[in-house]
C-alpha cells in the first residue's frame, strides 16, 4: 500500500512539474514571439546545411562542392555555436570564429613550416611545446578584461583551431587541405548565420537597447509614482516581504539594479551592427552611460522605497500636511520620465526647458508648504548667545514632543531586556518557528530612539529633492543622447502635453 | 615630412600600447597568481593529450588505444572547453558535455533504429525533419531561465553532437563505433580536466564565494567611514567626478552592486564541488541570500553617499554639533562589518548580542545630541488650537531663517532667469566647452529653495539609522549562514576587541 501510495505521489508530482514546465515553456513565446521565430531560423539553418550533405550523391563529380560537403559537419558546428539572438551577437561571434580559425591556422603553418626539416622525435617536441605555450597564454590572456568582453570566443576558437591543425599535421601529410576544407565549411556556416540573423526577420542588439532603455525609464516613473502614494496611503507594508515580485515599485527598479553587465553587452553586439553609416553610428556607448545614470538614479528610488519600508514612521497626520506638494513633485518627476521615454521611443529630442519649469514649481510648492509649517522646519543653529525667547519656546516645543511620544512609546531599557529575555528563550527552544517569537531587534532599538519619528519625513523629502536632482543629470544625458543619436527635431511644447 | 611624422606618431602609440598591456599583463598575475597557475595547468592538459596523439605509432598494436589516439583531438577540443579557473565550474560544464554527448548519442541511434528499413529518400527525410526539429526545440527551450543558468552548455553539446551522429549516420555505416571512439575521447578530456582541476592545485567557487563575500563587507566598512568622516571634513566634494575609482567610498560599494549575477554562478557552481559531504553541505543558497542583503545594504550606503555629493549642504556649524554621535554611530557599524568579516573569515559563529548593545550605546548618543538641540528636532505636530505661544515663536524663528538664508542666497526667480539666459546662450553658441558656460540646474533649482539646506543633515542621519537597521538584517543572515555552514562556536565576547 505505501508503496502505491508513493507512486502516486510520484505520479502527481511529475504531472504538476510537467503542467509547470509547459505553462513557462508557452509563456517564453507568448511573451517574446521573437524566440519562437529564432528557434525555426536556427532549425531552418541547420536543415539547409544537412540537406547539402544529404543531396550529397547528386554532385559527386564536381571536386570542390564534393570536398565541402564531406566538411559540413563544421559548417553545422558552426550555425550551432555563432548563430544567436540579434544580428549584432552573431557577427560578433562569427568575426571572433573567423579570426581565431585564421589566425591559428596561419600560426600553425608557420610552426610547420620552421618544423619542417626537423626529424620526428625534435619536430614532436616542437608541437609538443608549441601547443603548451600556445594554450597557457591564451588561457592567461583570457583574464583581461578587454579580450574577456569582446574576444573570448575568438580566443578559444584560436586554441581550439591551432590545437588541432599543429596536432594533426604531425602524421597527415594533407593537413593544409582539411585545413582549407574546414576552413571552406565554417565560412559557409559562417555565411548561412550573417544571412539568417540580418537578413531573415532580424532583431538588433542596438534596437534591443534602445527598447530597454526606455522600458526602465517607464519602469521608474511608475516606481517613484507607487512609492510616494504608498507613503501616503500606507499600503505599502502590507506587502508580502517574501514575494517582492508583486510590489509595483519593486518591480519598476529590480531589472535596472543589475542591468550593467546586460548594457555592456548589448551595446558591443550593437557596435558590430551594419544598419548605420559611419557618420550616423550607433551610439552605444552613450546608451551605456545613459543607463548608468539611469541605475544612479533608481538607487536613489531603491532608498525612497526603503522610508515606506521603515519600522518606524513618522504620524500620519504629519505626513498628511505635506502629502499635495510631495505626490505633485512625485508626479512631475514621473512625467519627465514618461516624456524622456517618449522622446526617446520616438526618436525626437526632448525639450528639458519645459520639464525643467514644471519640476521647479513642483520644488516651489512644496518649498511653500514647509514654510507653512514651520514648526517642522529645521533652521540653522544661530549661535548660542541668540534670543532666550526661541531657545525657551523650542525647549518648550521639545518637552511637548516628548510627552507626545511618551504616550505612543515604552521606556527602551524595558524593551530592550524584553527582547533579551524572548531572544534567550528562544534559543533555549529553538522552535521552528523561532522568527515570530523573537521581535527583530530593529523595531526596538529604533522605535525606543524617540528622535528617530520625527526624521523619516525629512529623509523622504530629501530624498525626493535627490531624486529631482539625479532626474536632472538623466535630463541630460538624454539630451546628449538625442544629439549624438542624431534624433529629429521637434518643436518645442509638442512633446509635452 | 607629414608621412615621416604620421609614422613617428604611430610608433610611439604602438609602442605605448605595447607597453599598457604589459603592464595590464603583468598585474593580473600579480593580483592574482592563481591565473598563472591555471594557465599552466591548460597548457600542461593540452600536451598531455597532445603526446598520446605524437606517441601513437608506439602503440601501433593495441587496438582500442589506436582508436582512442585517433579521435584525440576530441579530448583537446573538450579540454579547450571544459576546463575552467575552479573545480565547480569546470564539474559543472563537464557534466553538462557529458550528458549532452550521451542524450544526444542515444536520440540519434533511437532515430537511426527506426528510420533503419525506410529507403534512402524517406531516411533523407526522416533525418532532415529530425535535425529540424531538435535545433529548433533545443534552441528554445535555451530561453527558459532554468536551462539557461544551469544547462546551457549542455543543450548545446546535445544539438551540436546529435546533428553531427544522425547526418554523418546517413552515409557513414560505421556511426556507431565513430560515435563510440569520440565519446571515449571526449570522456578522456573530460577525465583530464576533473583530475587537472580537483587535484592539482584546486581552487575552489565556494572559497572564491566565502572570500568575496568577507571582501565585501570589509570593503562596507571602510566605504561607511569614509563617507561619513567626509561628510563632516568636506572633503569629499574635491574628488574627481569623472574618476570614480579613486574615491574610497564608491571602491567599497562599486563591486557590490552588480555581483548579483556573479554570486548567483559562484553558488551554482560550488553547488558541484565534492568537497563537503551530505551532512554539511556548502550552504550556497545561504552566502547567495547574504549576497542579497549586502547589496541592499550597500543601496542605502550609496544614498549616504549621495549625501556627501549633493549641491547644497547644511551649513558646517549644524553638522559639527553631530559630528561625535554620527562618527561613533559609523565607527560602529563599520566596527560590526568588520566583526562580520572576520567571524566569517575565521568561520566561527559571531555573537551578535554584544554588536547589538555597541550599536544602541551609539544610537542611544545619537539620540542625545539630538534632544540637546531641541530646535533642530523636528517634533510631531500637535493640531492647530495647540498653545499660540509656541507657533509665534516658531514663526519667529522661521523668519530668523529666512533672514539668516537671505545672506547666503540670491532670489531663485533671478537665478533661474539667468541660467535661461546662459542656456540660451550656449545654445546659440555650441561652443565645445558648453559645459562649462551652463550651470547645472540642480545647483539653481535646489539652492534657491531655502527648505533644502535644512534638510540634508536630516536625510544623513535618518540613513545613517537606515543603515543600522538594515546591518542588524545583515547580522541576521550571517548567524543564519553560521548556523548553516556549521561554524564553530565562539566563546562570547573573545572576538570582540
Amino acid at each position: 500500500m505505501r508503496g502505491v501510495e508513493k507512486l502516486r505521489k510520484l505520479v502527481e508530482r511529475a504531472k504538476s512539474f510537467v503542467i509547470l514546465q509547459g505553462h513557462n515553456i508557452w509563456k517564453l513565446g507568448k511573451d517574446d514571439p521573437r524566440r519562437v521565430i529564432h528557434s525555426i531560423k536556427v532549425g531552418l539553418s541547420l536543415t539547409l546545411l544537412s540537406l547539402i550533405y544529404l543531396l550529397q550523391p547528386l554532385f559527386k563529380q564536381s571536386g570542390v562542392l564534393k570536398d565541402i560537403a564531406d566538411n559540413v559537419l563544421w559548417a553545422l558546428m558552426t550555425v550551432v555555436v555563432v548563430l544567436q539572438f540579434t544580428a549584432g551577437a552573431t557577427f560578433c561571434k562569427g568575426f571572433n570564429r573567423g579570426l581565431g580559425t585564421v589566425s591559428a591556422g596561419l600560426l600553425a603553418f608557420l610552426m610547420e613550416f620552421i618544423a619542417t626539416d626537423c626529424g620526428t622525435v625534435s619536430r614532436a617536441i616542437i608541437i609538443g611545446l608549441a601547443v603548451f605555450v600556445v594554450g597557457a597564454t591564451a588561457t592567461y590572456i583570457r583574464f583581461l578584461p578587454y579580450l574577456k568582453n569582446n574576444y573570448d570566443y575568438g580566443v578559444v576558437t584560436f586554441v581550439l583551431t591551432f590545437n588541432l591543425i599543429a596536432v594533426s599535421s604531425y602524421r597527415v601529410d594533407s593537413a593544409l587541405k582539411i585545413a582549407r576544407d574546414r576552413f571552406y565549411a565554417i565560412a559557409i556556416g559562417c555565411a548561412v548565420c550573417l544571412i539568417m540573423s540580418a537578413l531573415v526577420f532580424p532583431y538588433w542588439s542596438g534596437e534591443d537597447l534602445h527598447n530597454s532603455i526606455v522600458n526602465r525609464l517607464e519602469g521608474l516613473a511608475e516606481a517613484v509614482e507607487a512609492c510616494v502614494s504608498g507613503y501616503f496611503n500606507n499600503e505599502a507594508p502590507d506587502i508580502n516581504e517574501d514575494d517582492p515580485e508583486e510590489d509595483p515599485v519593486c518591480m519598476g527598479y529590480k531589472a535596472i539594479l543589475d542591468s550593467k553587465s546586460t548594457d555592456e553587452t548589448m551595446a558591443g553586439h550593437a557596435s558590430w551592427e551594419p544598419r548605420h553609416s559611419r557618420q550616423n553610428r550607433f551610439p552605444g556607448k552613450q546608451y551605456v552611460k545613459l543607463g548608468g545614470v539611469i541605475r544612479q538614479f533608481s538607487y536613489t528610488v531603491v532608498a525612497l522605497h526603503g522610508c515606506i519600508k521603515t519600522e518606524i514612521q513618522t504620524p500620519r497626520h504629519v505626513r498628511a500636511l505635506f502629502k499635495d506638494p510631495c505626490t505633485r513633485v512625485a508626479d512631475e518627476v514621473s512625467n519627465a520620465l514618461n516624456e524622456l521615454a517618449n522622446s526617446i521611443r520616438n526618436r525626437c529630442q526632448c525639450s528639458p526647458e519645459i520639464l525643467y519649469d514644471h519640476l521647479h514649481e513642483a520644488l516651489t510648492g512644496l518649498n511653500t508648504a514647509f514654510k507653512a509649517q514651520p514648526r517642522l522646519f529645521i533652521g540653522p543653529a544661530t549661535d548660542q548667545t541668540s534670543d532666550m525667547l526661541l531657545a525657551k519656546a523650542a525647549a518648550v516645543a521639545a518637552s511637548d514632543a516628548d510627552k507626545y511620544l511618551s504616550s505612543v512609546k515604552t521606556d527602551s531599557a524595558a524593551l530592550l531586556s524584553e527582547w533579551r529575555l524572548s531572544k534567550r528563550a528562544s534559543n533555549g527552544v529553538k522552535s521552528a518557528d523561532k522568527k515570530t517569537l523573537k521581535p527583530t531587534l530593529s523595531r526596538i532599538t529604533i522605535t525606543s530612539l524617540e528622535f528617530s519619528e520625527a526624521l523619516p519625513f525629512a529623509a523622504f523629502s530629501s530624498l525626493l529633492i535627490e531624486i529631482v536632482a539625479k532626474l536632472e543629470i538623466v535630463i541630460e544625458e538624454v539630451e546628449e543622447l538625442g544629439k549624438k543619436a542624431k534624433f529629429k527635431e521637434s518643436n518645442q511644447g509638442d512633446n509635452v502635453t
